[in-house]
């Protein structure tokens, strides 16, 4: 017998999943909760307000429930790399939680898309960077990183920063869009994508910085 | 006096503006061709099929007009640089004339977020690469690229040129929303984002890869 608690359990996590299913396909702007509701199989038109509050208390739910899962693998590899000096351990604390995340959620899956779609909303995109930059991992991560790069300027690690969390979201999306899809792109594994990711974001990282320090250009 | 032809051609540019704005708004999947001549001021509910044919040639349109907006100015930037050997002149052939253009364009502009909204939708992500990846100037420019880097593995070299194009594409409709929005992230010039992203694409391109020949990974 399922237990009253349990089936609120199993009602929010049905509604987590039609919201990711019609965010990604959709557009978090596009989607009312009340469709959300009939896609989750709610009889009750109210059943995301009940059971979350307003839609972006919905979308904190979606955020938190992804950054959970990735928290938990992300501490288990800082554990293996301890103090490691090379950069590729430091940023594969950033990649393959995600990765193999989504690798255990299967060709199905529009969480990403997801999280991709959620953070070209700017009212909403606070709510990822809050749920997910501040966690105990990241934060380690992120200080086991900028100590192997102590030349980099303050301004130049923001904006790596941005453009490292841009690629991610946004590869980690079309590949598993591509996965949904069918499409040959996506003929790799998750582990392979992980390993170029790792590649390419620790060039991005490591690359000599020509901006001057008022923040224009030296090239005019 | 407007000739004919002069009033077709303001109808087409209008349709094509009031296009842009609404997909960048809304995801191309869900705004109709109705809704698109309704906002470019047309009485005649099928103007975007009597000036354009189906969406997917609208979406071509759309396209087009930037890409040959950014042709002229590679073309001119890569006459600057001649045969450079330093791998940062040929991406500033990738990243500077969006910059410039975007620039241009002014702040209310919605064209880069519209080109992000287009390569999200795999059915057409087809025609962006069809439209932009195969012109002279682009040919020129990565032909300029792959020779100063001539040890990355033709897969790999796939590889980067997709996470290169994804990088650029979102940079640029991050900072173009965030410049709508009057976001303070939106602080620094165009100029000054043209030198971030060729920083940061010259140190992804020049990493090197440790993928094992068979795409898998050596951390396995």
């Amino acid at each position: 017998m399922v237990s009253t608690a349990g089936r609120a359990r199993g009602t929010r996590e049905a509604i987590l999943d039609a919201a990711e299913r019609l965010f990604a396909e959709h557009g978090v702007g596009e989607v009312s909760n009340r469709r959300i509701s009939e896609a989750a199989g709610q009889g009750n038109h109210f059943a995301v307000g009940y059971h979350f509050g307003t839609k972006a208390d919905l979308v904190r739910a979606i955020v938190h429930r992804y950054t959970a899962a990735l928290e938990e693998r992300r501490l288990r590899l800082l554990e293996e790399i301890g103090g490691s000096g090379d950069l590729r351990d430091w940023v594969s604390c950033l990649v393959r939680p995600a990765t193999e995340h989504l690798d255990a959620l299967g060709p199905a899956s529009r969480r990403a898309q997801c999280m991709a779609q959620i953070t070209t909303v700017p009212a909403l995109r606070q709510i990822v960077i809050d749920e997910s930059a501040g966690t105990p991992s990241m934060r380690a991560t992120l200080d086991g990183m900028l100590r192997l790069l102590p030349g980099l300027p303050e301004q130049v690690r923001q904006e790596r920063a941005g453009l490292c969390r841009l690629l991610l979201v946004h590869a980690l999306a079309e590949r598993e869009r591509a996965l949904n899809e069918g499409d040959p792109a996506a003929r790799t594994t998750w582990d392979a994508t992980a390993t170029g990711l790792v590649d390419a974001l620790t060039g991005l990282w490591l690359a000599p910085s020509t901006a001057s320090p008022g923040g224009g250009s030296p090239q005019g």
